[in-house]
């Protein structure tokens, strides 16, 4: 038998319209924000005022007596109610208000709940707070050796089982050093030609979800409901249930819209407090952040590269040694795990025989830092492709010949050991060199104005091995709903995942329902992050669709359906329950194949479920005088296996590549002996239309990931990738001055050429 | 391998405590009621004070002028949002607001949104309709033949494919006419030693759901979401989409608890008027009715019967005839259903060989009557067990003794040609014979203060088929969650369902969080109706249970578990997992063998998965001088196969009976010219503390259904069944006067012994 195919085949590599989008132009989409809980009580803390304190005493006598509030809370409090309020993916570090002291600039200290949000912040403030001053260390180098201690004991959490046999033979600053050790890298330098070394910084920035962070935990009775604006519901309720001593299935997250995430949302942040909250009151309890508050809570890591390369006289690297200290402020977060996950790619995407790693994830006494949009690859690649534009120049070899040279290729082994597969480097890189017309003559300006161009192109294993499952069920009228744990934070996930779905059931795309997670009925994923979705949840769609086809089919078989009529699911449904009634429930999961890295030597044949690349070429224009300079083109190219909606891929190429261009240009996080200076958008300064490239193209680069979903791989990160570096390499071309930290200021670059003068 | 088994088994057969009571009586637990959604509008409704009349113009300008009016609508304004307006799980017959005419007394005409309900009530009130008064029809074999006709077209729903060809062939005050033909009846007659033939009535009640019927729609976007007090979310799903005219997937329906139901909340009620009204005022709209207005929305089938049997001199019965007439009110809700599958059990638990049956739903201009808890069955109990009574008496045969003679017995057909299976008919008389000592003397009183006693004994066979799902989660620390659509409504099917699937499972019931009806994630079931969740759902839990322990065992093999090591879940998940991760999901589908009657005949020999078997005994003391008479014992029994949870068992066979108590002694919606004079509890008396048996005793007979989950089947309605004749029967042993129509008061005895002393 055959199901009804009258429409037209073809959902996947359609551009269809975002599911959701009718909705939120006119409003009517849900946050977490319009929630309203009878008898809510809103959050406010009161945050530490320095880097590093002991905290001596919190007086919250004036606060309790103001008219309208409701309670007031410290961190001994909640210790009251769970011995161990300690949380984080990668460490059990993080209390959720501050317990002895405060470990960086902004952490909260006291929190007051209260019917009207106003009143709670007016209190937050009548809370008085007394600190002895600790000294801090802010910097993720000197924290390697500094005297300056954040965490007396380290306390890795089950990701990390390896880490406990560390404690006390180690420097409690350091969290985590990744090592991959391949080849022999000493004899390779031995050997060389020529040894290139350099340094490269990248500076705190912060997510800026327009959607601030907020969490909504309601008791019902035994149990917990969190509403969250969270990109990890599965995560939220595993740790919520630990933090408690419940069972999981005590604890319901439900995460409906969000307003961007970039990692910002991930694992757990509001979370613990709203639902310690909740208990303590027998409340619900709502925490909204505040655009500010969102620079305390989480942020990208700052870092320090050192990589050094040996190379022979024609140009081919040989060895490559690479320290990479990552700043993760105060708390861990996911961190140790960028450290780890990223660090094994810190080579670059290079053909290199010998490679040594040692990457840290480095506890300072700033503002927390996690996953941002890319997952530390954008700090790697600012420092290797810089470095491979050095090397190139020093070499007296055009940039792109040098990466052509050393490009690694389809099947040969990177860093770790793993086989390139279905990874289009060379391909990105051509089309960034088509599009800039790299082998023509080029208008490099005359006087004072002159113009340069730059490339750089990166790479990124997707994090493993992580599983994903979904639940498609047919209604008796053949209309069918998804249901999944992934969230739609903008990406389009919903609609991608739709046209999976769509695909297999030879529906409609806009016909499917997706159902926003809630983890008592949207089964488990591990979280959306990575870009693992489209190749991880696609999968987990797949299976479940099929699960339900295959029924379908088993049922028209035992209704005695001829082989080859055309029932459509209704007519199915009608016939075996005599009236449109009935499910069909499809189950599908997927955990891909992955071997882990051999202990010690970082090694594995198998590392990755898929890699992304993606690559930039940009042509500038640089005022000598002044240090200004303009973006005249941006070329995003990435391959991303086959695209399911090809209209949504070029909106995650070009916002991929814009908002690292703003971490390029603009953003910084500004500290004075740890006191962040402009925790807000007057002062911190995030791209608008009037600053980005007026000519950007985005191109998707022909390749198929043959184990992805449709041929199908992510690409929410890969346009941020290049970025940085082709911009550094293209001031280069045009004025000559190598700029090695970020941002890349017009002040910046009139100083190097100020240098460059003096010399 | 084997899965842990470290918990005691037996979750099946203890006497678990419900798992909601903690949220019940600490007010927390959620109901329809309590939900505020933002923007919120509150309905009231104008009803029509006629019970049949045309209405010639409706005025809403006042109301519409009042202040903080959102909007008036009437019949029309709906008319025009979809042309097809009519609603009904039988027939499509019943507008949302009265078109063109109204039917019953207390019929929605027009309605008023406001954002307060008592606005809108002033509102609803200022609205002026003018009628023209039709004559009414209100009896039920009135109605069979009267000129005054109810609907002039008969609009039968799928459910009814065959009664399209009867349209303009017959009176259409017949929704209904059902047929069963068994042997040859005029024969038996012919050849009988004696024939007896009777007439009974009963009087329409109502349900009386303690928590009033309210229900909430919410636009969403292209969707609507329905957050109702139903006992059938996947029919609302199915009913709303197809008004609509749009798929399934786009109708959400979720229920939480609900304070009772007893069929009062089945199919469609309230659902159509706010769905309509939130399509149109593009809002939140929320109906809750008032204790009154449930009076006027659904209620119990006023029913007359004739009975007539042929009986041989020693006592057994070879022939029946039974007209049953069902007064359906004015639309015919689920009322034809009722006609025909309680229909077919009219002659009663007996094992005559010719049969004829004829049952008819009638349109009259009373308020709509539905299902209530019995689904008809106490209306045929009432009537042939009063019947049964008054041959044995009319033979001088002991009424124990002459039920014995003629009892159905396992393996012996019932009137479709079914062959009795698993119905402890003779066992449930034999325990009622037992407690009331039946052999035994008895203190039969003396002067004006006389005792009797009175057995009855009832089946009701299940609805059939139909079909039911559930989905058994199980998390990464090994918690289990149980997603179904059964509704609990107070039965305590939560806790029944939640201990099958700890069962399969091996955890503790107490564990296992079971999610509330959402169609958009837990899949499809028939209704909560018919006593039909425990054997259904539970097939159905027990099925997703095991599938999901299957896919455990699965993992623990796929991962080299060794054979007969004692793994537990969370063990297996994090050996998987590398951590605490995933889920199991496991669905379970459940649709009962099933033989349709066949055409014409009625018979089948298959026509119910199980059937229900329920008796009650009394011993009643009558005050001849006054009529005032009370029931001294009450013992109800039943078998129910295998109790999974007794002391729930219980409380539904002292619910179930002193329910039909009420309806036997007390209430009765008394009527001058179909304007209903008591619709409130000061006039309509439902049964107090001080009004029921004192001495009250519930037995579960010995049985085992063996088609049934763990051996059990449904119990909700079984204590109903012999409640009414069993008094009766027992009024007529102590004081000799036999009453007929429901209810007997104590009014009704005293004018029947007057009456009988003038004879």
């Amino acid at each position: 038998m055959t199901v009804e195919r009258t429409m037209p085949a073809g959902q996947v590599g359609r551009s269809v319209k975002r599911l959701e989008a009718r909705k939120k132009v006119s409003g009517r989409a849900e946050y977490v924000h319009n929630i309203v809980a009878p008898g809510m009580l809103h959050v406010k803390v009161l945050r530490g005022v320095h880097a590093h304190a002991r905290i001596k005493s919190i007086d919250t006598s004036a606060a309790k007596a103001m008219p309208g509030v409701f309670a007031v809370f410290t961190g001994e409090d909640i210790r009251a109610l769970v011995a161990e309020p300690y949380f984080g993916p990668a460490f059990h570090d993080q209390p959720a208000l501050a317990l002895d002291k405060v470990r960086h600039f902004g952490e909260p200290v006291a929190a007051v709940v209260a019917e009207d949000p106003y009143v709670a912040a007016e209190a937050a403030r009548a809370i008085a707070c007394e600190y002895e001053e600790l000294e801090a260390v802010l910097d993720e180098v000197e924290a390697m050796t500094s005297p300056v201690i954040v965490h007396e004991v380290l306390k890795p959490a089950g990701m990390f089982p390896d880490l406990k046999h560390l404690q006390g033979k180690r420097h409690t600053n350091i969290a985590l050093d990744y090592q991959l050790r391949r080849g022999d890298v000493d004899a390779a330098f031995a050997a060389a030609d020529h040894v290139f070394e350099h340094e490269f910084h990248t500076q705190q920035v912060m997510h800026t979800p327009l959607e601030p962070m907020v969490s909504l935990a309601i008791p019902d009775g035994d149990n917990l409901t969190i509403h969250t604006a969270s990109q990890s519901p599965s995560f939220v309720r595993i740790e919520i249930a630990r933090l408690l001593g419940w069972p999981e299935n005590r604890v319901r997250v439900k995460v409906p819209h969000l307003g961007g995430g970039f990692g910002a949302k991930l694992y757990i942040k509001l979370e613990a407090l709203v639902a310690f909250l909740a208990l303590l009151t027998r409340r619900p309890v709502k925490w909204s952040l505040t655009m500010e508050e969102q620079f305390y809570t989480i942020t990208k890591h700052a870092s320090t590269f050192r990589v050094k390369s040996a190379v022979t006289n024609d140009g081919r690297v040989t060895g490559r040694r690479c320290e990479v200290f990552w700043n993760g402020g105060a708390y861990a977060d996911i961190g140790p795990r960028v450290t780890q996950k990223s660090g094994f790619t810190a080579p670059g995407p290079y053909d290199i025989e010998n490679v040594s790693i040692d990457s840290y994830a480095l506890y300072t006494n700033r503002p927390p830092a996690g996953a941002l949009r890319g997952f530390g690859i954008p700090q790697l690649v600012w420092a290797y492709e810089s470095h491979t534009d050095m090397i190139a120049r020093g070499l007296g070899i055009d940039p792109l010949e040098f990466r052509r040279k050393n490009i690694l290729r389809e099947g040969r082994p990177q860093a770790t050991g793993t086989k390139l597969r279905d990874a289009e480097i060379s391909g990105v890189l051509e089309k960034l060199a088509e599009r800039l017309e790299w082998s023509k003559p080029f208008d490099r300006g005359t006087g004072t104005i002159r113009r340069g161009r730059g490339i750089a192109v990166g790479f990124k294993a997707s994090i493993a091995p992580t599983t994903s499952m979904a639940i498609v069920n047919i209604g008796g009228d053949g209309s069918a709903t998804l249901s999944m744990s992934t969230v739609d934070m903008g990406q389009g996930s919903d609609t991608a995942m739709a046209q999976i779905a769509a695909e297999v059931l030879n529906l409609e795309t806009e016909k499917i329902r997706v159902v926003h997670p809630d983890t008592d009925t949207t089964p488990y994923d591990m979280a959306t992050l990575g870009s693992r979705s489209t190749f991880h949840m696609g999968h987990a769609v797949l299976r479940a669709a099929e699960h339900a086809r295959a029924q379908l089919a088993e049922m028209a078989a035992s209704l005695g359906t001829p082989d080859g009529s055309n029932y459509s699911f209704a007519d199915l449904f009608k016939k075996k329950y005599g009236m449109q009634a009935g499910n069909v429930v499809g189950v599908g999961s997927f955990i891909p194949d992955y071997a882990s890295p051999a202990r010690g030597t970082g090694l594995s044949d198998n590392i990755t479920p898929f890699w992304m690349v993606g690559g930039t070429g940009v042509e500038v224009e640089v005022d000598t005088e002044t240090g200004r300079f303009d973006v005249l083109r941006m070329i995003n190219a990435a391959d991303l296996g086959r695209p399911l909606n090809p209209a949504i891929v070029e909106t995650q190429l070009s916002g991929g590549a814009l908002m690292q261009y703003g971490f390029t240009r603009f953003e910084e996080m500004t500290f004075d002996n740890g006191v962040l200076l402009n925790p807000s958008f007057a002062d911190y300064k995030i791209p608008g239309f009037n600053d980005i490239p007026r000519d950007i193209e985005n191109h998707i680069v022909e390749a198929r990931q043959k184990s992805g979903p449709f041929g199908a791989k992510g690409v929410g990160e890969s346009a941020t990738f290049g970025v940085s570096p082709a911009i550094a390499n293209a001031i280069h071309d045009a004025v000559g001055v190598r700029l090695t930290s970020l941002p890349i200021t017009p002040e910046a670059v009139f100083n190097a050429l100020r240098a460059m003068e003096k010399e």
